[in-house]
């Protein structure tokens, strides 16, 4: 590493770089362009005297994670943990593969896939390699993944973080930093057999997890265009108008219907038209009455989409889940990449009232299918289809966690099963060799980590933890050669042969 | 979302940065730093037009992950998660909890903590909010956590990415974006009771992993200090100097006397005094022949080192590991923050010949304390004593693909028990059923998503994909109301009644 006086290079430009940056993010200009050159660093050195001072007198940093970011503690993991347990063998039972992607890509991988969201992107810094951005979810990936490697086929999970920069509103369970989990059906199949399997497996997840009760609202990419052309929308406003229809969920007709007219330059009349139709949604019967729809029945593309929601339906029917689902036509999805079935699972909130409308309490699954994505990637434009789905766990964390709050349900951050205790003074020698026989038996222990704790301070530890067996060791148990094994709940204690105490432990945890 | 003209602002802020950022990464001064300012919009759209061009002139780009960083394969995964689960269930032996922190951290919490290595560090784009940078270890991240949360005392286990701009040296499996499996124990507690139960951890890991022998080297940061002390390397240059001894593992001693005395200006006579020392390396005997040593038992920091890992050795011996430990006075670790006893786990290859020195074929886990990180971000500088220990997996994670590429092992991707299929045309809706009841019985299970698949093809995949049971409904079967059950390993097939065949395939799984 080449040097630089006593400094090495690269600290002296770290070091440098620290002390140039202004407090504030407002821009220096030339100063700041320049130390990010190595050439630069006689001239920074120069400005490094006069900054010092200010450096030093800096009062201490505050001590947070990054906004809309947030640690996650043991009792946070502890739920997670189970959820993506769940959702994992999920997709393990319908025969998906595990996969991962590096949590950045090159920037020009991820740019024009999103839509109006591409500003959300977290970029790298320019450090003199290759432009890269965070990953902002693990379909573009995925679909990079398989052109890169001219994968034609392929049933495959990714659980993984992606990062976006929104305004974090973070009570609904929204941060800049997220989990994702994604199965994706990739290839060319006969239609509809994917699609049904994603929904399917939507419902699994969401059954399984036993979240109450949900409803998968459907459409088509094909339909909601078919919409917009029959509805007068000019063709270069598609995506635009799709993005505005996607905040249904969130904002009212009327506001959705201003954005469109006022931001978007809709005329007012095609605005009208587009609101008659996303008030619809129903059943396979719905499917019928749009087959039959004087504008709709127009629309090659409508009937298209329209024809396979018709036979999706057929085999969501086979699947028994058919009740669970509404084809709805106010459903749009906000992303670009997106081409025939769309889908997005909602909470519905305690039973509803007969005749009452079930309340939205917002997304907890989404997908759909997306047939272009992997031609972009590829130099000569083959495509590969795909469909699949993104379950928000975030969101489904934040639930559960907050009915686990309600209910005052108190979870085990660890999962030791044995505790190692003695009432007398200097036996941690005793203790340090009882607890590498059960560490090395495959048992959860612990101990205390002090010469001569006290005889409660111990018990105590195992009442606040939840540890339910307890391993003491004294005088008289040594002159004896036995230990006495005591159940934290019942307080029983009995004596058993030091050389049987691990079978006997083994014994008791697998009757448990 | 304020709009200018028809595009959103945010759009025209990404598709305007897109385009004026040059090819290469020369810094184009006065344009670049405008581009991030929103007021400079109207600037760059002047330079739109003749840029436009080019941009539309360009060819495809290539297809890759970022330098340094790769996919991983359904292959890797299942190496992974097998690896994963058995580190994991390690540090959840010794009652460790979970926890998570994000990806990225304010830029200011990594500065000072890595010595030399600081301009490893991935920084993220200033986009107008806080300076950010991805981690570069899980340890840094837990120190800010304790501060933060005014954790005294916590044991936790930690697997999760982290990042460093290295020249990526790929064949000995080092990424630029790799995993980290941590354990660390915070709080004040007696001497070396934590400390003795993390090389208890590794020894319990690199045994349980089968990847041949392994000695973990020991030294303490007190008696690398003292021996520099004693030597007469000047204060100021103390992390310098360690910095080259931790090189040893893979530069010869020549090498890093030179880089000691010509690039850091080391007096040779003191580089030579170092040189006796860093040849010492042995059990508990060295221990006490250290404390005889003529100068090192002049200083008392060294002493105090000494006197530690002399009880540190008192404990190890209880566990029953002491004769993978060898105290060697060569380990530095380059790493700022330690303060006391350090490790360094490292393979030896193949058993050695008597009298033959091993062969170190890397490091795969290290660790040690530090008990003045947590302070670094404590307002009043309050303490909190930490120890602990980081596993190498991705350098483990490559010798057991490799062990099994030599073997000529095949792994399973999938973890499928049961296939549904079909010897005749139209049975999609039967297939369709089956596979639903199986999947809600929790029986994981394929089928292919062709209306009309043909037999030996169905078949096929079930070889080829090691699935071991299939499911096959035909007009016959139908007709009958069974189903057939076909073992693929022995091709034998027995029918059974339809209204059974859950039960009978959950009999046959649990046999198997």
């Amino acid at each position: 590493m080449p040097l630089l006086g006593l400094l090495p290079r690269r600290a002296w430009a770290s070091l440098l770089s620290q002390l140039l940056r202004p407090p504030c993010a407002s821009c220096t200009g030339a100063v700041r362009c320049q130390s990010q050159g190595e050439e630069s660093l006689q001239v920074a050195e120069a400005v490094l005297t006069s900054q010092l001072k200010a450096h030093q007198e800096k009062p201490n940093f505050i001590i947070k994670t990054p906004k809309g970011t947030r640690d996650l503690s043991p009792q946070h993991m502890v739920v997670r943990e189970k959820i993506l347990d769940l959702v994992i063998s999920c997709f393990k039972r319908h025969g998906a593969k595990g996969m991962d992607t590096p949590a950045f890509e090159l920037k020009e991988t991820l740019t024009e896939k999103y839509g109006e969201d591409s500003g959300l992107m977290y970029d790298l810094k320019d450090q003199g390699g290759e432009l890269l951005s965070l990953r902002y979810d693990l379909t573009v990936p995925f679909a990079r993944y398989l052109a890169m490697n001219k994968v034609k086929k392929m049933k495959r999970y990714h659980v993984g973080k992606v990062w976006r920069r929104e305004s974090p509103t973070i009570v609904q369970g929204r941060y800049r930093e997220f989990c994702q989990c994604d199965f994706d059906i990739a290839g060319q199949f006969d239609p509809m057999i994917p699609d049904a399997e994603c929904l399917k497996i939507m419902c699994e997840i969401l059954s399984g997890l036993q979240l109450g009760d949900f409803l998968i609202k459907v459409n088509d990419r094909r339909i909601v265009d078919g919409m917009f052309a029959v509805c007068g929308v000019p063709e270069s406003k598609f995506r635009a108008i799709c993005s505005s229809i996607d905040k249904l969920d969130k904002m009212a007709w009327k506001d959705v219907r201003h954005e469109m007219v006022v931001k978007k330059g809709l005329a007012p009349e095609v605005a009208d038209r587009i609101g008659d139709y996303v008030q619809c949604h129903g059943g396979v019967s719905l499917v019928e009455q749009m087959f039959q729809d004087p504008r709709l029945s127009q629309n090659k593309q409508a009937l298209e989409g329209l024809g396979d929601l018709k036979l999706l339906f057929e085999y969501l029917t086979l699947f028994g889940i058919a009740d669970k689902i509404s084809f709805d036509l106010s459903l749009a999805r906000g992303l670009d990449y997106y081409t025939g079935v769309i889908y997005e699972a909602v909470l519905l909130q305690t039973p509803t009232q007969a005749g009452e409308e079930p309340l939205n309490v917002g997304s907890v699954a989404a997908g759909g299918r997306y047939d272009g994505l992997v031609g972009m990637f590829d130099p000569k434009g083959h495509k590969v289809p795909c469909v699949g789905l993104s379950i928000g766990v975030e969101r489904i964390f934040y639930i559960v966690e907050q009915r686990m709050k309600t209910k005052g349900e108190k979870v085990r951050t660890t999962e030791t099963q044995v505790f190692v205790a003695t009432p007398q003074k200097n036996f941690l020698q005793e203790r340090l060799k009882l607890i590498a026989e059960l560490w090395d038996s495959g048992i959860k222990a612990e101990m205390l980590y002090k010469n001569n704790p006290k005889l409660l301070t111990q018990l105590h530890y195992c009442e606040s933890t939840g540890i339910p067996l307890v391993v003491i060791i004294g005088e008289q148990e040594l002159k004896e050669g036995v230990i006495k094994i005591r159940s934290v709940a019942s307080r029983e204690e009995v004596a058993i042969k030091r050389e049987n105490f691990v079978a006997e432990i083994q014994k008791r945890l697998s009757e448990s």
